[in-house]
């Protein structure tokens, strides 16, 4: 990836945020691969922006075929109408950066044989330098809905997978971005997704020949903030958002923590969950260990506006966007579910353990790395 | 525009916005014009989302060519490298929506002839129903440069003509929308924008060799919230924001009223907030009359939790995020000026008449185009 500033390098604008102190090393985003489920509104500009930024390795995954009802989100062309969304994502994205490693996965995550081969793609390990437990660094959730989201969860947690899950309301003016780490945060299946109160009764939107609304606007914003949280994560810079909820009709912009349910339905989840804790003794020296570099590295950091790594002592006010499960009365204010109660889900319990993340992700990364070598 | 839903009706989606209660009236998007200077990370990505909108006309002005080192943001191709930007996205944006009416014009409007062309293309009024001065609906600054949006403010002050303005920070990673209302908000010679500190010293971005950074997810977020303003402020729906920031390190969305600098340097500023206080009686007595039909209409309505038509008493809480000219004290946290004070503009006096704009933007409208007829 060169940083030469002339007009035939793609990359020059990309490279200018290590010589601007934003990114320590943007190379590193040439050994990463990056799973994304759902090539539809989100997922497409998802690819588009990812494809422009030069990241190693792109799976995308779809069973659908691009139609003119499409036409109102970017990035599917009128003459791509009745290939499926995955050939005319590749065929787009590789004129776009041929540097791109791109694979093209045809098939449906809900079916036992789609979920079969999409479990193998995900832990085939041909590509990079990434030691986690699959063989990509992050899944980008982008499907429209909860069925699959469901299984992504599933194939996350049994991975020791750490994802991101996005969403868009029928109504088309509000959306989320969602930070999972299984174990640490909520999974999927800990606290149904939550979106900015729209107001509309999902039931009215599944009657014959009605369809939901969709904005190329608040499709574009989702998708900027998820790969933003993406890049933010990946390359190591700024804070990555656990929950970011976007509501277009009041620019209002919710964020929170999710931790996870102690009484979570799914089994796997409650298994990363007891390795969290067991880990936390590890956490804790590792946290100790870098506030003490931190503070006799610079004696006036403690003073600094700027709080790079996010280190805080957590008392009750950080706790306000702290949300345990399905606590719903903790929501934020103008935040609403956007799915029914599970009736087998009772209200959690909340644990010692279970507190809230303000440390620095790439320790936990290696941490959970550490877990998975394990 | 059909609402029928169809796999072959690329507005279906959008129309649906009707049916489910968030638009009036859609279709109306038909009858507009919308200017976009400067056809670069934002603007391309703004012209994509109002053309795949099915708005009326785009007017579309850059000089620039297309560049290899554009491609880490998004819209362009590399097979349009050497084509004027304005050229290649007529192309792109016919192909997606041959509804849309293009008008290309490729011209540096800081240059005596570019303004004169620019002022002309702006006041043509040869399409759709628009009645207000100038022969355009809105105009959308997306220039990267302070000369430039400079002469767009003086186009927009003498036409009268209701504009808004984006920027992204040099360091990629911060931007903002702002509206701009002749006479009623600051014009961009009151208050020199304002973008979420950075710590970047732009001194340091002009020698040579040396570039600002760009990232496609930044520019696909500004772009999204600008046009998602247009949207709201053109069809009426949720409330259009006056100023919104966007600081992706911290997912960070300060949101302020700008008023009008009363010594602004900009002599056809002055005039227009003189012939703002002078019409204040007319919206007295439209916003009295309104007040009192709503209340009428339904008693219960000043109990309802929202507020649609965001009238609202001012009181001292009010006016927190309502900056006048260059008082920078008042600027909410996280928020610096990203540019040096002009040594002529001096603290400006609050008048009686500033106050912050809360109420609709439809009426508003309409004393404009009572103005601009008068």
């Amino acid at each position: 990836m060169s940083s030469e500033v002339v007009d035939t390098n793609p990359y020059s604008r990309l490279m200018a945020l290590q010589r601007m102190g934003i990114v320590d090393n943007y190379q590193r985003i040439r050994d990463y691969s990056i799973a994304i489920v759902g090539i539809g509104g989100v997922g497409s500009v998802a690819a588009e922006m990812l494809t422009r930024c030069g990241i190693g390795r792109l799976l995308l995954y779809d069973y659908d075929t691009v139609e003119l009802a499409n036409m109102n989100r970017l990035f599917f062309r009128p003459e791509q109408v009745g290939l499926t969304k995955t050939d005319a994502a590749v065929q787009t994205l590789s004129d776009i950066n041929p540097d791109v490693v791109l694979e093209s996965y045809t098939l449906n995550i809900t079916t036992v044989k789609g979920f079969e081969t999409f479990m193998e793609s995900l832990t085939k390990k041909d590509f990079g330098l990434s030691d986690n437990g699959s063989g990509v660094d992050l899944v980008l959730s982008c499907v429209d809905n909860y069925e699959a989201r469901m299984v992504v969860n599933q194939a996350c947690n049994e991975l020791n997978q750490i994802w991101m899950e996005s969403g868009v309301s029928e109504d088309a003016v509000s959306g989320h971005i969602q930070l999972l780490i299984p174990g640490e945060t909520a999974c999927f299946a800990c606290a149904p997704p939550l979106v900015v109160a729209s107001g509309v009764d999902e039931r009215t939107l599944k009657r014959e020949g009605v369809c939901a609304a969709s904005l190329p606007t608040t499709m574009g914003i989702v998708a900027g903030l998820l790969v933003q949280n993406a890049l933010k994560f990946l390359l190591n810079f700024g804070q990555a958002s656990k929950y970011l909820g976007y509501n277009a009709l009041k620019d209002y912009f919710p964020t929170m923590d999710l931790r996870p349910n102690p009484q979570c339905s799914n089994s796997v989840c409650l298994e990363r969950q007891k390795e969290y804790i067991k880990m936390k003794p590890v956490r804790d020296v590792a946290a100790k260990a870098k506030m003490e570099a931190e503070a006799s590295n610079s004696e006036e950091a403690s003073l600094h506006a700027d709080n790079e790594w996010s280190i805080s002592v957590i008392d009750d006010c950080n706790l306000d966007n702290t949300i345990t499960g399905r606590d719903s009365e903790s929501l934020p204010e103008g935040l609403a579910r956007e799915l029914p109660d599970a009736d087998d889900l009772q209200r959690p319990q909340t644990t010692e353990d279970t507190v809230a993340f303000t440390g620095d992700l790439e320790d936990l990364q290696k941490q959970l790395d550490a877990l998975n070598a394990a």
